[in-house]
């Protein structure tokens, strides 16, 4: 992957370790706890993806990955304390982070060779599993099941952009460029919009 | 494995993906935490057998598994909203997706050559964990813990069995079908009359 | 690894499966539940280890580890009902495993060539990821998250030392040695005196 790839990549672990510090703040988890929960958020999606394919797991294969989780464990810890960290700035870096994510899971998928279904399959794993391991340790129902905010869904639109275009024979990052980009999209459009999944409601006597 | 046997693991898959989703609907999730929870349910007991044994995961070497699980699912969110799926159908493909999920994790560790303790485990792991893993993230206790009715109790046994008859020299085919009915068996009667594990109660002053 | 390597891991690996099963225990699990969550935090924390350093699953490749957790467990079963285990025996034991655990951890990492810091990670993921699972499957937030009674710190310390020592060119035996003597010595002081861990306490506005 480009050197571009590699420092969005690691924005993108630092903006999540940030969103999962803050969520164990909440908790008033102690120090450790934090970085545990932390790091569980950054770098847990990628975890899962690279376990199911069978490569190498990519913070242990590169350690700056974890380093730049507890640095931004560390800057949380030394500054959420003092100020508060605006709203619009978590979902936007979350955001971002959701289109990175999403999209490298995709590549790494189809630079195997596998299908497109399990192209978005792992889009879906990388970029929202760190989020949902995280609300199982912290014993919550996992985020992504309840608001239905299109946040995994936008994961699946932008993914299947992406292996629509490498199908069709564009050059993989202009690719993923635009899966990226319509991941954004849709994620901040439903933010602005409020643009929700349908819930499926059992009929009253199935319940 | 044969036609058989593939077609088999299909009905087992799409039969625990309706279960599943038919869990995450009583919790009104939003349609794709039903595919999630519906494809955690059909699909992680086997996956985390393959992590553990170390050979490729079924459903990404093989997705028609996967287009199963979602095809169902959909069918699920489709029917179930208007009609009833009735209870006894519920527990009877349930008791069938046990008896091929249990019996296949057994053989596949067999075929490896372990031990016939990890074949037992493997199959608890493959027919059960599935289900497992949807409580947990539905932030439940397992149901397998609480209901004590001879679930994984039914694997351990019909697996053992299925272990000692091709110790026995038994042809694996005949083995594996021997298994499967003690399952199904064991299963049917401990619904129907009501058989239950003991419960491991400590001493009131060590609660 | 030496053969009283072998002895102090099956020992670890029996002291955790008595202190889950008790766990299990208040909560009135059945017999099957409590062996599964006895053999969960017992296995659990090397079973990550494995899967993540791509090894083959220690207790798959030699299943005398599981066989020593299910006696264990069944000597819970049989012994606790009637007795009450103190509570200096358990706290005991389980700095003994949290000791073992957390070197093994380090130890294998550093056998494969890999940096520190994976070291220190794979120590307290080996040393806690056990009763980390075991509390997920349990439903409570993990213990290692709340109590901060420098559990997991005294991991990150004592395996922190080891990989220290080896660096300054230390025989291996004795590194770990001391490093474990290090996590026992903190484990046990952080009892004695209720030594804590700060929490991590947000703005009030911010919660």
């Amino acid at each position: 992957m480009s050197t571009l790839g590699q420092w969005l990549d690691l924005i993108g672990v630092a903006a999540s370790a940030v969103a999962g510090a803050l969520v164990a703040g909440r908790r008033q988890f102690d120090w450790l706890g934090v970085a545990v929960i932390a790091g569980v958020t950054a770098i847990g999606g990628g975890t899962v993806r690279d376990l199911l394919l069978d490569r190498p797991v990519f913070w242990i294969a590169n350690p700056s990955y974890l380093q730049a989780a507890l640095a931004a464990t560390a800057f949380t810890l030394l500054y959420a304390r003092r100020r508060r960290i605006p709203e619009r700035v978590l979902e936007t870096t979350d955001a971002l982070g959701l289109a990175l994510f999403g999209i490298a899971g995709a590549r790494i998928a189809v630079g195997l060779g596998h299908d497109g279904v399990i192209a978005v399959v792992m889009g879906v794993i990388t970029g929202s599993f760190g989020g949902l391991l995280r609300d199982v340790l912290c014993n919550d129902i996992p985020m992504i099941f309840r608001q239905g905010q299109f946040y995994a869904t936008a994961i699946i639109l932008g993914c299947s952009l992406y292996v629509l275009l490498i199908g069709q024979g564009l050059e993989t990052n202009l690719a993923a460029g635009a899966g990226m980009l319509a991941i954004l999209g849709l994620r901040i459009a439903a933010i602005v919009w409020n643009l929700r999944l349908p819930v499926f409601r059992l009929p009253p006597e199935d319940r």
